[in-house]
């Protein structure tokens, strides 16, 4: 049994207020895969790179135990790469250059060792090829949560449409949810989209948290306040792998393992804003995890009082 | 024993893209002292209207057992007046109309009995006012509850710092305390702002709900999720008398009782936006309030379940 996750991986090149970067290994996949990897010991990993994607780069990976047969390396081309300069306010950002190279005409292969998938994290990519994956599955995993974006509701949402009939579980932002949907309200929002295949939406609100939609109930977490959003860059996958990983770690899905999956990816994601790129979500300890785990807890418990 | 509301009391007419309203009474003394009055059963008011304000708007408050010797008639004036209309989104607003009237000269005169105030709430108006009130009061009241707005920070700023000196909690939006502390992180907005007075810091986000800030202890809770927003007009301050109407039945004051308040004051602000002006919170029922308050124990409440 494993969970796999396919997505991008890439060289990304960040400008924040803070500072800036030179190519550092980002992409969906590395994001959602480092993070699942805190929680749960069989994660694969799907994915194309070009040669300039060295040993030591993919040792990324192999450090945190993710399984790597899936990931193409195109002899003579080169990965995919993203450029963007975030605002002040950090939460809208320019994207300066994006190279698609080996993404191109990405065919994403399975390997037969990854044919015991039982969890799938399809990051975010043409949803064309995140069908495919579902598809070259021998036998359909117990969970399939997919992450999107406004670029594909805009030039493939018949492909996205289909294939959202096809998973378990959405998560995107709150624009997105509104553009899926035509709706402004969030909660009308979700039941249009909650008809149109998935059983579960999480909605991202970025420093706002983020909101679960399940039938008739919905559960709302904050995210941690912080005093430094150092680099976004990646939150969203960070997010997406701690829920997926927590999951497939304890196996079991319901409204309330749910419920507790997004508190997990939401202590990650606040983890991973704090450096630039995965620079810290590389390096975690147990405890770390678990201190900020608590942290969230308290930070929306209490104990009801009647006037 | 009692709670005086301070604030205005006012006509106004309110447009939204889903119908408008002629004069109907409003102010953020009326929506606060009501929202009060369901928790706390000795509210008294200090405001002033003109004599356009009649026996059967009064009655408003009579009914909620608000006591009304501070609200002061002047004969042969108006009240204050205001007009908006909100947006598409509900999240913005034009003021169409403010027409100060009575307001201009506003002389808050403390009763004689209303000398037993142990809890104020200090509703949005010139901080020079908000500081008289608390300079007549003999006692100074266990606690003192301050809302305020942009706009005295933009044309009374010495004078609402000098005030903020004097109180207990501020109640302010996020871009209010961005305003306030010139900084753009919430986290560090509230560590300034608890610098120039208060002891709590509530700093409400609107559908994205509220962050209580105290020492280095922070509480987050959501709004509800609402399908419709109809008008949001009064929503803040009915929280505010929620929340301080809570405090006062209670009658402990210290971060557990505040995380119960804060529930309490966004229940009461998710009816308000779900009719125009105070038309929902005028006829609420017992059960309803509970049942509402449990809706909001179920949207954040998890069980921790280790991965």
């Amino acid at each position: 049994m494993s969970l796999i996750i396919i997505g991008t991986v890439a060289f990304d090149a960040i400008e924040t207020p803070f500072g800036k970067t030179d190519k550092i290994v980002g992409g969906a996949a590395t994001y959602a895969s480092l993070a699942a990897s805190y929680f749960y010991n069989k994660v694969k990993i799907v994915g194309v790179v070009g040669d300039d994607f060295h040993q030591e780069d993919i040792s990324t990976f192999t450090k945190h135990g993710i399984d790597t047969e899936g990931l193409q390396i195109k002899e003579g081309e080169k990965s995919f790469f993203w450029s963007g300069k975030y605002h002040n306010d950090m939460n809208s950002r320019d994207t300066l250059i994006t190279e698609l190279n080996v993404l191109a005409d990405f065919d994403p292969i399975i390997p037969e060792s990854y044919q015991d998938c039982e969890y799938l994290m399809l990051g975010n990519l043409t949803p064309q090829v995140q069908q495919t994956v579902i598809k070259r599955l021998k036998n359909r995993p117990k969970l399939i949560v997919l992450d999107t974006m406004n670029f594909w509701m805009d030039i493939a949402l018949n492909d996205l449409l289909d294939t959202l009939k096809m998973i378990d579980v959405l998560t995107i932002n709150d624009e997105e949810a509104r553009q899926l949907s035509g709706e402004y309200s969030l909660v009308k929002a979700a039941k249009k989209i909650l008809e149109m295949g998935p059983k579960y939406l999480i909605i991202k609100k970025g420093e706002h948290g983020a909101l679960l939609f399940h039938e008739d109930k919905v559960f709302s977490t904050p995210a941690l306040p912080l005093a430094e959003v150092f680099d976004p860059t990646g939150a969203g996958d960070t997010f997406a792998g701690g829920f997926i990983g927590y999951l497939a770690k304890v196996g079991t899905i319901n409204f309330d393992t749910m419920k507790n999956a997004i508190i997990y990816g939401s202590a990650l994601a606040s983890f991973c804003v704090e450096k630039f790129g995965t620079e810290k979500i590389v390096n975690l300890t147990e405890a770390e995890v678990a201190g900020r785990i608590q942290e969230f807890v308290n930070l929306s418990a209490f104990t009801l009082t009647e006037a």
